[in-house]
């Protein structure tokens, strides 16, 4: 994304069609039990597959996968690519800068915890995505003891 | 839309998240007994209904709806509101210009419709946004003699 022009429109496109949101996936090897997931998600489907993957490689930061069911995803996962994709698109978002601000407010605590309540406040944060992007599927988290 | 930033962001909004496309609406009242209907419609859930208003207000050139489901619609329909919102995102679009196109080329050819074989190629380029828009629902049209 070089200019000011390319920025808003992968804004645009995010706001039409995105997803940003942060996981919790349960994994023993982690200290607390889970591993803290952030991830930008663009969708579209495979008739404009050629014409996607210009707008992908505009962003240059992910990487492309095809769903069973033949959407295709553009999926932004490493921490630092995620950092730089939304410090871009921040300026021209016009609906999602809630989504936005809590991963950046998640991504920065993360970097701090100390102690199982550190992590218990991240996953409380981690749940609100699910009143900002009304997942049914998502569940309230909490450290089993 | 003031400048090319909020311009650009439109047309990523309409390549993620929009439809555009012509239908043939059944009348009896019309001479070749169909309307021939250009939409431009923009996409929404309820949830950010007061940002999606923002946007709806920086195009400023259709309605918003709030179908049964709860989806919101912002809809452009009137002709002149068409081809302008057309003429501003068509540089700044990726993905939908064939769908753009498409839409110029029947509202120009419209104007000079004179006999029924003029109208019937009106219907053949409007039966193309089955391809584009892969809607399984819409018919192959033919004058009924």
């Amino acid at each position: 994304m070089k200019n000011k022009i390319q920025k808003a429109y992968i804004a645009g496109f995010l706001d039409g069609d995105g997803s940003i949101y942060v996981r919790l996936k349960p994994n023993s090897t982690y200290k607390y039990g889970f591993q803290v997931a952030p991830y930008v998600v663009l969708f579209q489907s495979q008739k404009s597959q050629k014409d996607f993957e210009k707008i992908c490689s505009l962003i240059g930061l992910g990487y492309l996968r095809i769903r069973k069911d033949g959407i295709l995803e553009y999926i932004i996962s490493r921490k630092k690519a995620i950092y730089s994709f939304l410090k871009i698109v921040k300026p021209f978002v016009i609906l999602k800068k809630e989504q936005i601000n809590l991963t950046l407010k998640i991504l920065n605590k993360k970097e701090s915890v100390k102690n199982k309540n550190d992590f218990q406040k991240i996953m409380n944060l981690i749940d609100r995505f699910r009143k900002l992007n009304y997942s049914k599927k998502r569940k309230k988290h909490t450290i089993t003891p």
